[in-house]
C-alpha cells in the first residue's frame, strides 16, 4: 500500500501548485491514498470549507490540520461534515471538529491521525496520552495507520516518533515548512520524517512574502502577513507500507512546475 | 513633586472611567502630572490617534504603551504626531513613533521613558542597555525620571527596578493588569511597583469577557475576545518625588464609580 | 472555618522567616490550617524530604509545589511517603507524588488541591479539565477546598478562579513571589487572590540576589543563582470559610521580623 | 575556494565522529577550511577549553557555539584565549568570549561569524542589527564570509538568510540537530541551509537517550537527559565560494563509520 504525503499547503499558490502538480505525483507514484495537510491553505491562515471541498476535487483523500485550523472562523460550524478534514485531536473536549479517520480506498482501509506538539505551542491536551489511546483504538480496525504530527520542536517529533514506532505505519512531521533530509524507517518498522515541508512559494519565509517579513524582524512591529506570489514547490514523501502496517520506504519528494 | 500614574487602559469602559474618576483623583491628589498606559485603549487592543487624543482631553499629560502599542495600523503614520504619546523605546529603530519625552507642566520639567520586557514577549532591543543611554542623557535635563516597565515577568521587573534604582524617580510595571502589593522605596530612593493593575472592569479576565476567556483556555480554540461590559475600576499609584529626583512616597489605590 | 495560606518558601531566609514568624501568625488569626507553597525552600530550587519535615515541625499542615516541584531529585521516590506534601495535580499520569489532599483536624475536614498553569509553563495537563474533575470529587467528602494554582499568567489564574468560583473556597495564586493587590470574593463565594507573595528576602529579584540578577539579564549569561541573605518577608492571606464552604473574608498581609 | 560545515557535535560520540570521519571528509572533498558547531560537545551541554583543544586538533579552524556555549562555566574566564572558539555575536556586550574571526589559511581569509535566534529562544540583542553592523566591516577585509545562524524557527532562520543574501557567502543554520533539504543558493549568491543537522547518534532524541526523553515528555519530570550512545552520524554541507565572495554550490552530506 502506498501513500503519497504532502505538507503544509500554503495560500493561492501552494492550492495552484496542488491542482497542476498533485495528478503528476498521482500518475508517477500510483498513490492509494493522498494525504495534505491543509492548515494554511487559506491565504496562508487557516482553510474553509470551500477551500477543503477545493483540495479534495484535486485528489486529496485526507486533509490534516494544525495551531492554524481554526483560524477561519467561518468554518467552525461546519468542521465535522466534511468526513476527511482532520484537526489535531489532542485540542481539548469542546473543540469543533475531529482528529482522525478511517478512510476506505481501493480494498484499503487507512486510518490517519493528526496530532499537536505542545513545545513552544499553544497548551492542549498531550499528544502523547491522548495518541496512545486512539492509536490503539485504531489498530483494531486497520494496521495502516498514517500520523501527522504537526510540530515546532526537534525533540518532541522525533520523540512521538519513537513513541509511535511500531504501532502505527508513518510519523509524517508538519508545521515547519522546511522538508527535513532525516527521512528513515526507525527500529520497529515505522516510516519517519521530521518535516515534509510545506507547499508553497520556496522564495519567501515559510510561505510568506520575504520582504514583509524582514520589515517585521527589524522594526519589531506587526506588519499585514502577505502570503508570496509566485509558482509553489511541492514537498511531499511517499510512504510503501506492507500489510502488517509495517513500513518498508519512505521517499523524500519535490515538485516544481517548469 | 507628584505624579499619577494610571495603568493599561481597557476599551470603553476604561476610557469613561478615567472620564469620571481621573477629575476626582486630580482633585483629590493634585499632581503635576498624569501619566497613564494607553496599550489597550482601543477595544482591548491598541489606541488610535482619536482615543490618545480624548485621553488627553481628560487630563492625561503622557501616554504610555506596551505590546499592543502597533495593534492598530491606522495610527501608524501619525504615531509621531503627538508629543505626549509614547510606545515602548526599546523597540528597534525603524519603528513608528518615540519612546520618551519631557514635558514642562507647572514649573517642572518631567521626563517619561517607556520600556518594555523581554522574558515571555516579543524579542526587541534590551530594555537594560538602551534604558541606561536614555536615562543617562535624560538626567542631563531633568532630575525628574518616570520609568513605565512593561513587563509579564516579576524577575525582570524587579530587575529593572534595581537597575534605574537611584537614577530615575519610579519605575511603573504594567502589563499584567493586576495591581500588586509590593510598592516601596528602592534604597536609592526610586519609587517601584511591579504593576500598577489595569484601568478596565474588574469582573473580567484582564479586562475581557470572562466567559469567552474561559471558552478560549477550555477548548483551546481562538474564540474572539471581547471586552467586558461595566463600570471599570481604576488602579493607579501616587508617587512623591523631591527636588532631588528622589522619591520620598508611593502610595496605591484605586478608584470606583459608586 | 480559617485558613493561612503562605506563599512560596524561599530558601534558609524562607524556612527562618517561617520558623520564626509563623507562631505570631497562629497566634494572631488562629487559623484552624496552615497551608504553604514549599517549591522554593531547598535553596530557592525544589524541596527535600527532609525540609518537608522541618516545614511541617513549624506548624505548615499541607505543603503545596510547583514547577520547582521535582528539582531535588533526591525526593522523587519519597515524594507520596509524606502525605501532606503536594505536588501540582495535572502533572500527567506517571509523576511522583500526588496534588490533593483532604487533611482532618479540629474537627474540620479541608481538602487542598494544587494545580499548575501552562501559559508560558511546560506543557503537562490542563488545570481546567484535572482541576475540574478532582473538584468534583472531592465536594463529595467536604465542603472546604483550597486551591493553590502555580501560575504565570494573570489571565490564566483569572480564568481559573472564575472556573471554580461556587464550587471551592479559596484560589489562591503563586508562583511570581509578588504579591498582588486584588485579593476578593468572586461573585458565587470563592475568596481569590492572583498571588499571594512569596516568603523570602524582599531585596532580591524574587527571592534570589539581585547583583547576580542583574548580571544574568545584562550579560545573557546563565551566572548562578544565589538565594539573597537577610531577613525575610511572609506574604500570606487569611481566609474565612462559613460551614457551607463559601468564604466570607480575604485578607491579605505581610510580616516581617522587625 | 571550499569550506565544509558540520553541525553541532554532540557528546563523546559526536567528538569522536569528528575524529574518525573528518580526515575522511577532508580527503574527498579537499576543503580549504573546516568550521564546526561545538555548542554540545561537552557531554551534551556546553564545551570546555580541553575540549575545544581537541576538536581543534582534529582539523576544525573554528569552533562556533550557541545557546549552550556557557554551560560549562569553567571555560568562562579562557573563553578569549582560544582565537578560533566562537559564541554567537549577538550576546551582550559583556558576555565572555568573541562571536566573529578572520582566519587565514592556505591563502585564503576567511570570515566566519556565528549568531543566534530569539524566537523562542532567550532575548538577547538582535542577530539583525547586530550582524548588519558585523558584516559591512568583516567586507572590507574579506569577501569570504560565513554565518552560523543558531536558531530555532525556520521564519528567522529563512529571513536572515534573504536579509544577508549578497552579502556574505554563505548563510548555515544550526540548533535543531536535524538536516533540512532546502539547501540552495539564494537570488543574491549567498548559500544557504536552514539547519545542517548535528553531529551525533542519529537513534535519539536529537542526541540524547531516547529513552530517558521520552520519560520526560510523558511524565513531565525532570529525568536527567543523558546523551545516546553508539556511534555518531556526522551532518555537513560542502560550500564552494568564487573569489567574488558568490557561493557556488552548497552540497549536503552524511557520513558514518560503517
Ligand atoms: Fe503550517
Ligand atoms: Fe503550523
Ligand atoms: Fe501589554
Ligand atoms: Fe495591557
Ligand atoms: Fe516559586
Ligand atoms: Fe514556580
Ligand atoms: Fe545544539
Ligand atoms: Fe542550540
Amino acid at each position: 500500500m502506498r501513500i503519497v504525503f504532502l505538507g503544509d499547503i500554503f495560500a493561492e499558490p501552494g492550492r495552484t501548485a496542488i491542482k497542476e502538480g498533485l495528478p503528476k505525483l498521482i500518475e508517477e507514484y500510483h498513490p492509494h491514498i493522498v494525504i495534505a495537510n491543509g492548515e494554511n491553505a487559506a491565504h496562508g491562515a487557516g482553510i474553509t470549507y470551500e477551500i477543503a471541498l477545493e483540495l479534495h476535487s484535486y485528489g486529496i483523500d485526507v486533509i490534516t490540520g494544525g495551531n492554524h485550523s481554526f483560524d477561519k472562523k467561518v468554518l467552525w460550524e461546519k468542521f465535522s461534515l466534511l468526513p476527511y478534514l482532520l484537526r489535531p485531536a489532542n485540542f481539548p473536549q469542546g473543540a469543533f471538529g475531529k482528529g482522525y479517520v478511517v478512510i476506505e480506498k481501493k480494498d484499503f482501509k487507512v486510518a490517519v491521525l493528526n496530532l499537536q506538539g505542545r513545545v513552544e505551542m499553544q497548551p492542549i491536551d498531550s499528544p502523547f496520552s491522548v495518541g496512545d489511546k486512539i492509536v490503539e483504538e485504531l489498530r483494531k480496525t486497520t494496521p495502516y495507520i498514517i500520523v501527522d504530527f504537526h510540530a515546532e520542536a526537534t525533540a518532541e517529533k522525533e520523540a512521538i516518533g519513537f513513541y509511535f514506532d511500531g504501532r502505527v505505519s508513518a510519523v509524517v512531521g508538519t508545521h515547519t515548512h522546511v522538508q527535513t533530509a532525516d527521512e528513515r524507517i526507525l527500529p520497529n518498522g515505522t516510516a519517519y520524517i521530521t518535516d515534509v515541508g510545506m507547499c508553497g512559494v520556496e522564495d519567501s519565509v515559510i510561505g510568506l512574502d520575504k520582504e514583509v517579513a524582514l520589515k517585521r524582524f527589524i522594526t519589531g512591529m506587526p506588519w499585514n502577513f502577505e502570503p508570496a506570489k509566485g509558482n509553489a514547490i511541492l514537498n511531499f514523501v511517499v510512504i510503501d507500507i506492507e500489510p502488517s502496517g509495517r513500513a518498508t520506504q519512505i521517499l523524500r519528494g519535490k515538485w516544481k512546475k517548469i
